[in-house]
C-alpha cells in the first residue's frame, strides 16, 4: 500500500460553459479532484488544480475537460487523476402554447478520469411529471401525478451538447416540467401528463431505449426518481442493481 | 454585552415519548440548546444537560420539557435557557378501504425557553396531498397534484398529544397520505383528492381555521410548501409573513 | 383571515453583482419570494417576478435591490412582499505571507422587505479558525483548533460593499481561511491562530464591536458556529437569544 | 431490457439492534430496497417489505440481516434484492483521564445484496481529529488540527459487532473524539493529537493496516474526510480511485 487516493471536495468556481447556441454561459461549479500518486508530491495538489482551473474557466466544454484532467495528471506525476464538476446549467425554454419564455435550471455533471487510458462521463439530471397508470386505470376520475428526477449518465463516441442529451431525456416521461407556465400551458400539461401515464420503471426504459439508439452514445445508465404525492417516501427505477442516482 | 447566547448543536439520544394510547414510543432526538449566562459558567454547560436528559430521557412528553429546560437554567444560573428537540415519531395508520396497518412517520418537535417566564411551542410536520384547482377547472381531464407537507407550530393551555395535533392538520389538505395503500385505497385517495381540490394557500386556511376551533391552543403558525408536480420550484403559503416552515 | 401569504421557493437564477474594484461578478442566486395580498391575484406571482428579475439580473446591487422588491410589490398589488436571494460571492484573497493569489468564495444574502415601510438585511457567513483558549492554557503543547463560520446579518445607513463586511468578519477570530496556502503562509496562520486563542464567544463578541463601531450599520445581529475538533457536536454563540446563524 | 431494477427509498423504521455488552439497543433506520424482478409484481414489492421488516425489526443484527434480504427476494420472485439500512448507533464512551462516561452516536450501515450469491458489507463512519504533521514541522508552537470522518466499509467470514469495527476505526487517527470531556480529558487530547501528526492520507494507511491484520474481514475499503481548520475546502484520502466517502 504504497499509494494511497488523495482528494481534495468542496472547491468552488465560476466557470463559462459553451452553449449549443453559440456563446458561452456563465455559472458557479462545484469541484473535486482525486490523484493516486506518490505521497512526497501531495503538497502541491491543491495549487496544480487551481492554476489548470483558472488556466481554462473561461471555455469549459466536453472537448477540453479531458485534456485538463490530464495535464493535472501530468503536472501531479500522478498514476491516474480525476475532476468531477457539477453545475447548474440554464435553457431559455418556451411554455409549449402560449410560447412564453423563461429560464429552466438542469444540475449537470462532467466526470473525467485519465490514467493511462481515459474515461469521461457527462450526466443530466432533468424534473419531469410522471402520472401514474395504475391509478388512472382504477379510478374514476383523476390520477396521481408528480415531480419525478431523471438522471441520465453518458459515454460517448463524438462531441455531444448539454442541450442534446437533456431534450433526450425530457421527451421519456409523462410531462416535461417547466419554469413557467400560463392558464393555457398549464392546461396542455394537465392533459399531456393524464393521456401518457407512465410509472418510474416505464419512464427508464423509454429514456434507456432513446440513449440506445443515439449514434454518439456507446454507454449509458438511466436512474429516475419519483416524489410519491399519495405517500411519504420515494419510487426509483435504475437500469442496473449498481446505478446510483444521486 | 458581558453576557452572550452560547449553544451547542448537534447532539443526538435515544429518547422515549409517551404515547396517546399508552406505553412509550422509543426514537432518537436531535437536541440543540442555548443559554444566556455570565461566561464564566460554560464549561459546565455540555455536562449539566448531558446528566439531565440522562435523567429524563425515559419519558419525555409536553408536561415534563418545560421542566428539564427550567431545570437547566437552575443549574447554569443562567438568565434564559432554551431546549430544541427534533424527533421522527410513528404512529399506526389504517389505509382508508383496505385498513392495513402500517407506520407512517412525522417529524415533531418541541421547543422550549424559560427565563424569568416560560414558553412552550409544539411543531409537527405532515406530509399531505394538494391537487390544484386551476388545472382541475381548466383541464378536460386530470388535475396537476403532488405531494405536499404542513408545518403547524402551537402554543397551547391544557395538555395536547402528538397524535392530536397531526390527526388535525391531516383532515385540512386535498388527501391524506399513507405509507402502505393496497388498490382499493389507491382509488379511494386519488378519486378523494380529485373531488377536493386545494391551493397550498387553502390548506394553510385550513389547517389555521382548525386551530383557532381548537379550545386548547393558545397560538398557533401555519406553513405549507407544495413539491409542484409541473415545475421544477416549490409553492409556499403561511399565515404570516415571518413564519418559517422548516 | 382574508390574506394568506403566499411564496415561491427554489428559483435559481444567472445574476451579476456589482464589486467593489468595479466591474462585475457572475453567480448563481437562489431566490425565495413572499408576498401578502388578495388571494385572486396570485395567479400572476410567477410571471411578475420573473419578469422583474429579468430586468434586473445583469447589475444587481445594495442600491437596486429594495427597488426590485417594491417593483414586486405594485406589481402585484400586495400588501406586503420581500424576496430573499442567496448567491456565492467570489473575492481573490492573497495568502499572508507568499501573497499567492486564489479566489475564495463566501456565501452572502439580500433579505427585503417592503410595505408601507422598507426593511433591507445583508448577511454573510464567512469561514475562519478558532482556536481554544483553555485547551492551549492547561496542555503542555498544542491546542485544538476548527474550522468555524461567522454570521454577521446588518442594515445599514450607507451603502455597503460585501467586501466590507467580509473584512470586517475576517479580522474577528484566530485566524482568516484561506483557500491556496504555501508552506511559509500555513506557518503564520498556525502561529497566528496559537496566539490569538479565541472561544466561539469571543468571535461574536469581537465582531459584534467591530459592527457597532461601523458608522453606517444601525443594526446587526452575530452567530458563530465552531465545528469542534475533539467532539461531534457543534459549539455556538450568538449576540441574542433568538438569532438563528444559518 | 424486460427487466428494471425498482426501489423504494426514505422508508423510516424503528428497530432494535443487537449490542456487543447483550441487550438490544432501539434506534431508527432509514431503508431503501431495490430489486429486479418481472415487471408484473412489482405492486407488492413495498407491502412485502414492509411485512417483512415488521417481523425482524426488533431483534437486527448481522447474522439475521442477509436472511431478511433473501426472503424479500424470495417473496418478490426477484431475481436479486438489495436492502440497505442505515442508523444511528449509540455505544457508552468513558473520558480518557476522568473516566465519565457519556453517548457516543456513529452512523452505521448494513448493506446486502442476494441473488444466486450473497454479498454483505457493514459500514462505519467514525468521527475523529487529525492533526497536521507538516504545520507541527514547520511551526514554532501549535499545529493545525480538525475534525475529521473515518469511514471503513467491510466484508467479513465471521460474526463482527459494530461495537468491534469502531474500536478499530478509533484506534488509527491522531485522537478520538468523544461527546464529554472534562479539563483534565481536554488536556489528554489536546497533548495525544499533538504528539501524534497525522495526514487524512496516514490515517487511512492506519485503518486499513489494522483491517488488513483483522482475520475475520475478508474485504473492506477506507475513506477519510478531513474538515479543515486552515480551508474552506475538505481534505479527503481513499484506499482506491473508486471509493466513495459517503
Amino acid at each position: 500500500m504504497k499509494l494511497t487516493v488523495v482528494g481534495v471536495e468542496n472547491i468552488r468556481c465560476p466557470i463559462k460553459i459553451r452553449e449549443r447556441g453559440g456563446g458561452r454561459q456563465s455559472t458557479v461549479a462545484d469541484l473535486s479532484l482525486r490523484a493516486r500518486m506518490p505521497s512526497e508530491t501531495r503538497e502541491t495538489c491543491l495549487t496544480t488544480v487551481r492554476a489548470i482551473i483558472n488556466k481554462y474557466q473561461d471555455d469549459i466544454n466536453p472537448n477540453i475537460f479531458p485534456c485538463i484532467v490530464d495535464e493535472l495528471r501530468t503536472e501531479l506525476q500522478a498514476d491516474a487523476a480525476q475532476i468531477e464538476m457539477t453545475f447548474p446549467y440554464f435553457i431559455e425554454k418556451q411554455a409549449p402554447i402560449t410560447k412564453t419564455s423563461s429560464l429552466m435550471e438542469y444540475t449537470c455533471r462532467f466526470t473525467c478520469q485519465v490514467s493511462d487510458k481515459q474515461d469521461f462521463t457527462i450526466s443530466v439530471w432533468v424534473p419531469c411529471t410522471t402520472l401514474c397508470p395504475c391509478s388512472k386505470e382504477i379510478s374514476r376520475f383523476g390520477a396521481h401525478n408528480q415531480r419525478a428526477e431523471i438522471n441520465l449518465n453518458v459515454k460517448f463516441t463524438k462531441f455531444i451538447w448539454l442541450e442534446d442529451l437533456i431534450e433526450l431525456v425530457e421527451s421519456g416521461s409523462s410531462s416535461e416540467v417547466y419554469s413557467l407556465l400560463k392558464r393555457p400551458d398549464e392546461k396542455y400539461v394537465t392533459e399531456k401528463a393524464y393521456e401518457n401515464p407512465m410509472f418510474v420503471e416505464d419512464v427508464v426504459r423509454k429514456v434507456a431505449e432513446l440513449a440506445m439508439r443515439h449514434d454518439d452514445i456507446s454507454w449509458f445508465s438511466v436512474g429516475a426518481e419519483s416524489f410519491e404525492s399519495i405517500h411519504k417516501h420515494s419510487a426509483y427505477a435504475f437500469t442496473d442493481l449498481e446505478a446510483i442516482s444521486g
